[in-house]
Protein backbone atom coordinates (compact mmCIF):
# COMPACT_ATOMS: atom_id res chain seq x y z
CA UNK A 1 0.00 0.00 0.00
CA UNK A 2 1.64 3.51 -1.59
CA UNK A 3 0.64 6.70 -1.78
CA UNK A 4 0.97 6.47 -5.91
CA UNK A 5 -3.00 5.37 -5.99
CA UNK A 6 -3.36 9.52 -4.96
CA UNK A 7 -0.40 10.70 -6.97
CA UNK A 8 -2.51 9.29 -10.25
CA UNK A 9 -5.30 11.56 -9.82
CA UNK A 10 -5.78 15.33 -10.58
CA UNK A 11 -6.13 17.16 -7.68
CA UNK A 12 -8.11 20.34 -8.09
CA UNK A 13 -7.23 21.50 -4.08
CA UNK A 14 -3.78 22.58 -3.76
CA UNK A 15 -4.11 21.62 0.06
CA UNK A 16 -5.30 18.30 -0.61
CA UNK A 17 -3.46 14.81 -1.80
CA UNK A 18 -5.98 12.85 -1.59
CA UNK A 19 -9.60 12.65 -2.96
CA UNK A 20 -12.68 11.42 -1.03
CA UNK A 21 -13.26 8.55 -2.51
CA UNK A 22 -9.89 7.09 -1.15
CA UNK A 23 -10.51 3.79 1.24
CA UNK A 24 -8.87 5.68 4.32
CA UNK A 25 -11.69 8.08 4.21
CA UNK A 26 -14.37 5.86 5.39
CA UNK A 27 -11.62 4.01 7.77
CA UNK A 28 -10.95 7.63 9.48
CA UNK A 29 -14.78 8.00 10.12
CA UNK A 30 -14.90 4.86 11.41
CA UNK A 31 -12.33 5.35 13.95
CA UNK A 32 -13.36 8.66 15.05
CA UNK A 33 -16.94 7.60 15.37
CA UNK A 34 -15.47 4.81 17.78
CA UNK A 35 -13.42 6.48 19.13
CA UNK A 36 -16.18 9.22 20.33
CA UNK A 37 -18.19 6.55 21.71
CA UNK A 38 -15.52 4.95 23.38
CA UNK A 39 -15.14 8.41 25.16
CA UNK A 40 -19.02 8.93 26.13
CA UNK A 41 -18.42 5.90 28.34
CA UNK A 42 -15.01 6.12 29.72
CA UNK A 43 -16.38 9.77 30.59
CA UNK A 44 -19.39 8.74 32.05
CA UNK A 45 -17.48 6.14 34.01
CA UNK A 46 -14.94 8.42 35.40
CA UNK A 47 -17.92 10.94 36.25
CA UNK A 48 -18.09 8.83 39.16
CA UNK A 49 -15.16 9.74 41.22
CA UNK A 50 -16.60 13.36 40.48
CA UNK A 51 -16.89 14.99 44.32
CA UNK A 52 -19.80 16.49 43.41
CA UNK A 53 -22.91 16.69 41.43
CA UNK A 54 -21.79 19.60 39.52
CA UNK A 55 -18.56 17.76 38.83
CA UNK A 56 -20.73 15.00 37.39
CA UNK A 57 -22.52 17.24 35.15
CA UNK A 58 -19.99 18.97 33.48
CA UNK A 59 -18.88 14.88 32.81
CA UNK A 60 -22.02 14.02 31.35
CA UNK A 61 -22.30 17.46 29.08
CA UNK A 62 -19.10 16.71 27.85
CA UNK A 63 -20.00 12.67 27.25
CA UNK A 64 -23.65 14.08 25.08
CA UNK A 65 -21.33 16.17 22.87
CA UNK A 66 -19.40 13.12 22.04
CA UNK A 67 -22.37 11.18 20.47
CA UNK A 68 -23.42 14.75 19.04
CA UNK A 69 -20.29 14.27 17.18
CA UNK A 70 -20.55 10.44 16.45
CA UNK A 71 -23.76 11.27 14.97
CA UNK A 72 -22.18 13.37 12.35
CA UNK A 73 -19.97 10.82 11.86
CA UNK A 74 -22.30 7.82 11.52
CA UNK A 75 -24.34 9.97 8.92
CA UNK A 76 -21.20 10.82 7.08
CA UNK A 77 -20.50 7.22 6.79
CA UNK A 78 -24.21 6.22 5.92
CA UNK A 79 -24.50 9.00 2.91
CA UNK A 80 -21.23 7.13 1.53
CA UNK A 81 -23.27 3.54 2.07
CA UNK A 82 -21.32 2.13 5.43
CA UNK A 83 -22.80 0.71 8.46
CA UNK A 84 -21.63 2.51 10.97
CA UNK A 85 -21.22 -0.33 13.58
CA UNK A 86 -19.84 -2.45 10.92
CA UNK A 87 -17.13 -0.54 10.13
CA UNK A 88 -16.22 1.06 13.71
CA UNK A 89 -16.00 -1.97 15.33
CA UNK A 90 -12.59 -3.27 13.64
CA UNK A 91 -11.42 -0.39 15.50
CA UNK A 92 -12.50 -1.42 19.12
CA UNK A 93 -9.72 -2.99 20.75
CA UNK A 94 -7.22 -0.49 20.03
CA UNK A 95 -9.12 2.43 21.51
CA UNK A 96 -10.35 -0.23 24.55
CA UNK A 97 -6.79 -1.08 24.91
CA UNK A 98 -5.78 2.84 25.56
CA UNK A 99 -8.37 3.30 28.05
CA UNK A 100 -7.96 0.22 29.79
CA UNK A 101 -4.13 1.22 30.22
CA UNK A 102 -4.71 4.53 31.40
CA UNK A 103 -7.61 4.21 34.05
CA UNK A 104 -7.76 7.35 36.21
CA UNK A 105 -7.21 6.48 39.80
CA UNK A 106 -8.45 10.40 41.15
CA UNK A 107 -10.83 12.73 40.01
CA UNK A 108 -7.50 14.95 38.94
CA UNK A 109 -6.19 12.64 36.70
CA UNK A 110 -9.78 11.70 35.26
CA UNK A 111 -9.54 15.63 34.18
CA UNK A 112 -6.14 15.71 32.98
CA UNK A 113 -6.87 12.53 30.52
CA UNK A 114 -10.70 14.37 29.54
CA UNK A 115 -8.56 17.28 28.22
CA UNK A 116 -5.11 15.90 27.18
CA UNK A 117 -6.94 12.78 25.68
CA UNK A 118 -9.59 15.18 23.61
CA UNK A 119 -7.11 17.20 22.75
CA UNK A 120 -4.82 14.33 21.16
CA UNK A 121 -7.15 12.86 19.87
CA UNK A 122 -8.15 16.49 17.93
CA UNK A 123 -4.34 17.47 17.10
CA UNK A 124 -3.88 14.09 15.65
CA UNK A 125 -7.20 14.01 12.99
CA UNK A 126 -6.95 17.70 12.63
CA UNK A 127 -3.61 17.48 11.10
CA UNK A 128 -5.14 14.33 8.61
CA UNK A 129 -8.08 16.83 7.58
CA UNK A 130 -6.08 19.50 6.80
CA UNK A 131 -4.51 17.25 3.79
CA UNK A 132 -8.33 15.98 2.79
CA UNK A 133 -10.70 17.03 0.45
CA UNK A 134 -13.21 19.78 1.58
CA UNK A 135 -15.86 17.78 1.98
CA UNK A 136 -14.34 15.45 4.20
CA UNK A 137 -12.45 17.83 6.14
CA UNK A 138 -15.58 19.44 7.34
CA UNK A 139 -16.87 16.36 8.79
CA UNK A 140 -13.86 15.59 10.71
CA UNK A 141 -13.27 18.98 11.73
CA UNK A 142 -17.14 19.54 12.91
CA UNK A 143 -16.66 16.26 14.92
CA UNK A 144 -13.98 17.19 16.39
CA UNK A 145 -14.91 21.30 17.53
CA UNK A 146 -14.66 22.63 20.58
CA UNK A 147 -17.29 22.47 22.88
CA UNK A 148 -16.51 24.72 25.38
CA UNK A 149 -17.04 22.32 28.12
CA UNK A 150 -13.44 21.61 28.93
CA UNK A 151 -12.77 25.61 30.35
CA UNK A 152 -13.86 23.78 33.58
CA UNK A 153 -10.77 21.34 33.48
CA UNK A 154 -8.37 23.91 33.02
CA UNK A 155 -9.15 26.14 35.82
CA UNK A 156 -9.81 22.70 37.87
CA UNK A 157 -6.45 21.16 37.31
CA UNK A 158 -4.66 24.64 37.68
CA UNK A 159 -6.40 25.56 40.75
CA UNK A 160 -5.03 21.82 42.22
CA UNK A 161 -1.51 22.01 40.81
CA UNK A 162 -1.56 25.88 42.38
CA UNK A 163 -1.95 24.29 45.85
CA UNK A 164 0.26 21.27 45.94
CA UNK A 165 3.38 20.15 44.57
CA UNK A 166 2.70 16.98 45.21
CA UNK A 167 -0.31 16.88 42.91
CA UNK A 168 1.81 18.92 40.29
CA UNK A 169 4.40 16.14 39.84
CA UNK A 170 2.24 13.51 39.72
CA UNK A 171 -0.26 14.61 36.86
CA UNK A 172 2.59 15.66 35.22
CA UNK A 173 3.98 11.83 35.15
CA UNK A 174 0.84 11.21 34.24
CA UNK A 175 -0.06 13.31 31.38
CA UNK A 176 3.09 11.98 30.50
CA UNK A 177 1.85 8.40 30.39
CA UNK A 178 -1.42 9.52 28.34
CA UNK A 179 0.59 10.64 25.89
CA UNK A 180 3.36 7.70 25.66
CA UNK A 181 -0.13 5.16 25.21
CA UNK A 182 -1.86 7.28 23.35
CA UNK A 183 0.79 7.42 20.77
CA UNK A 184 1.67 3.84 21.10
CA UNK A 185 -1.89 2.43 20.90
CA UNK A 186 -2.18 4.54 17.55
CA UNK A 187 0.84 2.92 16.04
CA UNK A 188 -0.50 -0.53 16.80
CA UNK A 189 -3.97 0.61 15.15
CA UNK A 190 -1.81 2.11 12.03
CA UNK A 191 0.04 -1.05 11.85
CA UNK A 192 -3.23 -3.23 11.65
CA UNK A 193 -4.60 -0.65 8.84
CA UNK A 194 -3.10 0.18 5.57
CA UNK A 195 -5.76 2.36 4.25
CA UNK A 196 -4.90 4.71 7.12
CA UNK A 197 -1.78 4.57 6.58
CA UNK A 198 -2.00 5.44 3.50
CA UNK A 199 -4.58 8.11 3.93
CA UNK A 200 -1.83 9.56 6.28
CA UNK A 201 1.28 9.29 3.88
CA UNK A 202 -0.52 11.04 1.26
CA UNK A 203 -1.64 13.52 3.01
CA UNK A 204 1.53 14.35 5.29
CA UNK A 205 3.33 14.91 1.61
CA UNK A 206 5.19 11.25 2.07
CA UNK A 207 6.96 9.43 4.69
CA UNK A 208 9.80 11.71 4.99
CA UNK A 209 6.70 14.15 6.80
CA UNK A 210 5.78 11.25 9.13
CA UNK A 211 8.35 12.01 11.96
CA UNK A 212 7.96 15.67 11.84
CA UNK A 213 4.02 15.34 12.03
CA UNK A 214 4.65 13.34 15.25
CA UNK A 215 6.80 16.14 16.69
CA UNK A 216 4.35 18.56 16.32
CA UNK A 217 2.08 16.35 18.42
CA UNK A 218 4.06 16.24 20.87
CA UNK A 219 5.09 20.30 20.77
CA UNK A 220 1.16 20.71 20.87
CA UNK A 221 0.97 18.44 24.18
CA UNK A 222 3.62 20.57 25.70
CA UNK A 223 2.09 23.87 24.97
CA UNK A 224 -1.03 21.97 26.92
CA UNK A 225 0.68 21.01 29.50
CA UNK A 226 1.92 24.77 30.51
CA UNK A 227 -1.65 25.83 30.15
CA UNK A 228 -3.06 23.38 32.85
CA UNK A 229 0.05 24.32 34.78
CA UNK A 230 1.71 21.20 34.46
CA UNK A 231 5.15 22.19 33.35
CA UNK B 1 -49.75 26.68 51.00
CA UNK B 2 -53.33 27.29 48.79
CA UNK B 3 -54.08 28.27 45.23
CA UNK B 4 -55.02 31.59 46.27
CA UNK B 5 -52.12 32.84 45.30
CA UNK B 6 -52.37 32.49 41.77
CA UNK B 7 -56.19 33.05 41.73
CA UNK B 8 -55.69 36.51 42.73
CA UNK B 9 -53.57 37.41 39.45
CA UNK B 10 -55.77 38.51 36.27
CA UNK B 11 -54.34 35.70 33.75
CA UNK B 12 -54.13 36.99 30.22
CA UNK B 13 -54.12 33.27 28.75
CA UNK B 14 -57.30 31.30 28.82
CA UNK B 15 -55.38 28.29 29.53
CA UNK B 16 -53.12 29.25 31.97
CA UNK B 17 -54.44 29.40 35.54
CA UNK B 18 -50.81 30.03 36.96
CA UNK B 19 -47.93 32.98 36.22
CA UNK B 20 -44.43 32.73 35.46
CA UNK B 21 -43.81 33.61 38.62
CA UNK B 22 -45.41 31.12 40.73
CA UNK B 23 -42.65 30.24 43.00
CA UNK B 24 -43.67 26.61 41.77
CA UNK B 25 -42.19 26.94 38.26
CA UNK B 26 -38.60 27.30 39.24
CA UNK B 27 -39.00 24.21 41.34
CA UNK B 28 -40.99 22.10 37.68
CA UNK B 29 -37.96 22.94 36.32
CA UNK B 30 -35.58 22.13 38.77
CA UNK B 31 -37.46 18.64 39.88
CA UNK B 32 -36.90 17.87 35.54
CA UNK B 33 -33.30 18.96 35.02
CA UNK B 34 -32.65 16.79 37.75
CA UNK B 35 -35.04 13.74 36.36
CA UNK B 36 -32.74 14.54 33.24
CA UNK B 37 -29.43 13.77 34.88
CA UNK B 38 -30.19 11.13 36.76
CA UNK B 39 -31.84 9.58 33.45
CA UNK B 40 -28.71 10.17 31.71
CA UNK B 41 -26.82 8.31 34.32
CA UNK B 42 -29.22 5.24 34.58
CA UNK B 43 -29.30 5.11 31.00
CA UNK B 44 -25.72 4.75 30.35
CA UNK B 45 -25.74 2.59 33.45
CA UNK B 46 -28.53 -0.11 32.12
CA UNK B 47 -26.55 -0.12 28.36
CA UNK B 48 -24.10 -2.17 30.25
CA UNK B 49 -26.67 -5.40 29.72
CA UNK B 50 -27.46 -4.11 26.24
CA UNK B 51 -26.39 -7.36 24.25
CA UNK B 52 -24.24 -5.57 21.37
CA UNK B 53 -22.85 -2.53 20.32
CA UNK B 54 -26.01 -0.88 18.62
CA UNK B 55 -27.87 -1.68 21.75
CA UNK B 56 -25.00 0.65 23.30
CA UNK B 57 -25.29 2.89 21.01
CA UNK B 58 -28.83 3.40 21.01
CA UNK B 59 -28.59 4.18 24.89
CA UNK B 60 -25.68 6.74 24.87
CA UNK B 61 -27.51 8.52 21.89
CA UNK B 62 -30.56 8.51 24.39
CA UNK B 63 -29.02 9.45 27.20
CA UNK B 64 -27.22 12.47 24.70
CA UNK B 65 -30.50 13.65 23.96
CA UNK B 66 -31.72 13.83 28.09
CA UNK B 67 -28.08 16.18 28.47
CA UNK B 68 -29.26 18.40 25.41
CA UNK B 69 -32.66 18.55 27.39
CA UNK B 70 -31.28 19.74 30.85
CA UNK B 71 -29.43 21.91 29.07
CA UNK B 72 -32.45 23.77 28.29
CA UNK B 73 -34.05 23.77 31.79
CA UNK B 74 -30.64 25.15 33.18
CA UNK B 75 -30.84 27.97 30.63
CA UNK B 76 -34.51 28.75 32.12
CA UNK B 77 -32.89 28.64 35.33
CA UNK B 78 -30.08 30.98 35.01
CA UNK B 79 -32.01 33.52 32.78
CA UNK B 80 -34.26 33.51 35.99
CA UNK B 81 -31.63 33.91 38.31
CA UNK B 82 -31.59 30.39 39.46
CA UNK B 83 -28.23 28.35 39.80
CA UNK B 84 -29.90 24.84 38.77
CA UNK B 85 -27.20 22.60 40.61
CA UNK B 86 -28.65 24.26 44.20
CA UNK B 87 -32.43 24.22 42.86
CA UNK B 88 -32.19 20.43 41.39
CA UNK B 89 -30.20 19.11 44.64
CA UNK B 90 -33.32 19.35 46.47
CA UNK B 91 -34.84 16.62 44.66
CA UNK B 92 -32.23 14.15 44.02
CA UNK B 93 -33.66 11.86 46.71
CA UNK B 94 -37.18 10.65 45.53
CA UNK B 95 -35.66 10.29 41.65
CA UNK B 96 -32.56 8.12 43.00
CA UNK B 97 -35.06 6.19 44.98
CA UNK B 98 -37.33 5.84 42.09
CA UNK B 99 -34.12 4.73 40.12
CA UNK B 100 -33.13 2.26 42.73
CA UNK B 101 -36.37 0.72 43.48
CA UNK B 102 -36.67 0.16 39.61
CA UNK B 103 -33.24 -1.71 38.66
CA UNK B 104 -33.40 -3.95 35.52
CA UNK B 105 -31.64 -7.40 35.36
CA UNK B 106 -32.25 -7.63 31.86
CA UNK B 107 -31.63 -5.88 28.76
CA UNK B 108 -35.40 -6.14 28.15
CA UNK B 109 -35.92 -4.59 31.59
CA UNK B 110 -34.09 -2.35 30.68
CA UNK B 111 -35.85 -0.71 27.63
CA UNK B 112 -39.29 -0.86 29.01
CA UNK B 113 -38.22 0.45 31.97
CA UNK B 114 -36.55 3.48 29.31
CA UNK B 115 -40.02 3.83 27.63
CA UNK B 116 -41.99 3.01 30.26
CA UNK B 117 -40.47 5.62 32.63
CA UNK B 118 -39.27 8.60 29.71
CA UNK B 119 -43.20 8.40 28.55
CA UNK B 120 -44.58 8.64 31.93
CA UNK B 121 -42.43 11.67 33.12
CA UNK B 122 -43.50 13.38 29.74
CA UNK B 123 -47.03 12.96 30.29
CA UNK B 124 -47.29 14.18 33.67
CA UNK B 125 -44.82 17.19 33.45
CA UNK B 126 -46.79 17.60 29.76
CA UNK B 127 -50.17 17.84 31.52
CA UNK B 128 -48.97 20.44 34.01
CA UNK B 129 -47.67 22.23 30.89
CA UNK B 130 -51.22 22.65 29.61
CA UNK B 131 -51.91 24.98 32.60
CA UNK B 132 -48.84 27.06 32.55
CA UNK B 133 -48.19 30.74 30.62
CA UNK B 134 -46.82 29.84 27.53
CA UNK B 135 -42.94 30.71 27.68
CA UNK B 136 -43.20 28.59 30.66
CA UNK B 137 -44.65 25.71 29.02
CA UNK B 138 -42.76 26.14 25.99
CA UNK B 139 -39.59 24.95 27.94
CA UNK B 140 -41.12 21.98 29.42
CA UNK B 141 -42.15 20.79 25.94
CA UNK B 142 -39.43 21.47 24.48
CA UNK B 143 -37.17 19.49 27.44
CA UNK B 144 -38.96 16.64 26.82
CA UNK B 145 -39.61 16.68 23.02
CA UNK B 146 -39.65 13.41 21.84
CA UNK B 147 -36.18 12.42 20.19
CA UNK B 148 -37.47 9.59 17.51
CA UNK B 149 -35.00 7.24 19.48
CA UNK B 150 -37.73 5.09 21.45
CA UNK B 151 -38.56 3.31 18.35
CA UNK B 152 -36.07 0.82 18.76
CA UNK B 153 -37.28 0.01 22.17
CA UNK B 154 -40.54 -0.65 20.69
CA UNK B 155 -39.45 -2.90 17.89
CA UNK B 156 -37.07 -4.78 19.63
CA UNK B 157 -39.93 -5.57 22.61
CA UNK B 158 -42.63 -6.26 20.63
CA UNK B 159 -40.46 -9.08 18.59
CA UNK B 160 -39.32 -10.39 22.18
CA UNK B 161 -42.75 -10.48 23.73
CA UNK B 162 -44.35 -12.22 20.31
CA UNK B 163 -41.63 -14.83 20.68
CA UNK B 164 -42.54 -15.80 24.24
CA UNK B 165 -45.22 -15.72 26.01
CA UNK B 166 -43.27 -15.49 29.56
CA UNK B 167 -41.74 -12.70 28.65
CA UNK B 168 -44.73 -11.06 27.84
CA UNK B 169 -45.82 -11.97 31.23
CA UNK B 170 -43.09 -10.95 32.75
CA UNK B 171 -42.21 -7.30 31.30
CA UNK B 172 -46.16 -7.15 31.87
CA UNK B 173 -45.60 -7.24 35.34
CA UNK B 174 -42.23 -5.36 35.21
CA UNK B 175 -44.17 -2.48 34.11
CA UNK B 176 -47.02 -2.71 36.06
CA UNK B 177 -44.26 -2.06 38.69
CA UNK B 178 -42.59 0.52 37.30
CA UNK B 179 -46.05 2.62 36.99
CA UNK B 180 -46.76 1.78 40.59
CA UNK B 181 -42.94 3.07 41.91
CA UNK B 182 -43.47 6.20 39.80
CA UNK B 183 -46.74 7.42 40.99
CA UNK B 184 -45.66 6.59 44.81
CA UNK B 185 -42.17 8.48 44.11
CA UNK B 186 -44.33 11.26 42.62
CA UNK B 187 -46.48 11.38 45.28
CA UNK B 188 -43.77 11.06 48.07
CA UNK B 189 -42.23 14.17 46.28
CA UNK B 190 -45.22 16.17 46.54
CA UNK B 191 -45.33 15.67 50.13
CA UNK B 192 -41.91 17.37 50.57
CA UNK B 193 -42.05 20.28 48.14
CA UNK B 194 -45.28 22.98 48.64
CA UNK B 195 -45.14 25.01 45.60
CA UNK B 196 -45.25 22.47 43.32
CA UNK B 197 -48.42 20.80 44.95
CA UNK B 198 -50.02 24.52 44.63
CA UNK B 199 -48.58 24.78 40.95
CA UNK B 200 -50.20 20.94 40.23
CA UNK B 201 -53.44 21.82 41.74
CA UNK B 202 -53.76 25.78 40.28
CA UNK B 203 -52.68 23.82 37.11
CA UNK B 204 -55.25 21.27 37.63
CA UNK B 205 -58.14 23.34 37.78
CA UNK B 206 -58.55 22.46 41.72
CA UNK B 207 -58.38 19.65 43.69
CA UNK B 208 -60.96 18.21 42.68
CA UNK B 209 -59.41 17.26 39.42
CA UNK B 210 -56.58 16.00 41.04
CA UNK B 211 -57.97 12.12 41.03
CA UNK B 212 -59.17 12.33 37.19
CA UNK B 213 -55.08 13.63 36.47
CA UNK B 214 -53.76 9.80 37.82
CA UNK B 215 -56.31 8.40 36.05
CA UNK B 216 -55.64 9.72 32.64
CA UNK B 217 -51.69 9.02 33.55
CA UNK B 218 -53.01 5.48 34.02
CA UNK B 219 -55.04 5.74 30.82
CA UNK B 220 -51.95 6.57 28.78
CA UNK B 221 -49.86 4.19 30.42
CA UNK B 222 -52.49 1.47 29.93
CA UNK B 223 -52.58 2.58 26.10
CA UNK B 224 -48.75 2.36 25.90
CA UNK B 225 -48.53 -1.61 26.98
CA UNK B 226 -50.86 -2.10 24.07
CA UNK B 227 -48.43 -0.77 22.30
CA UNK B 228 -45.67 -2.31 23.46
CA UNK B 229 -47.49 -5.81 23.17
CA UNK B 230 -47.72 -6.06 27.01
CA UNK B 231 -51.34 -6.50 27.20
Amino acid sequence: MTSASSADQVDESPTSHVTAEHPGVNELFAVLAYGEVAAFYRLTDEARMAPDLRGRISMASMAAAEMIHYELLRDALESRGVDVVTAMSRYAAALENYHRLTMPSTWLEALVKTYVGDALAADLYLEIADSLPDEVADVVRAALSETGHSQFVVAEVRAAVTASGKQRSRLALWSRRLFGEAITQAQYLLADHDELVDLLISGAGGLSQLSSFFERLQHTHDRRMRELGLS
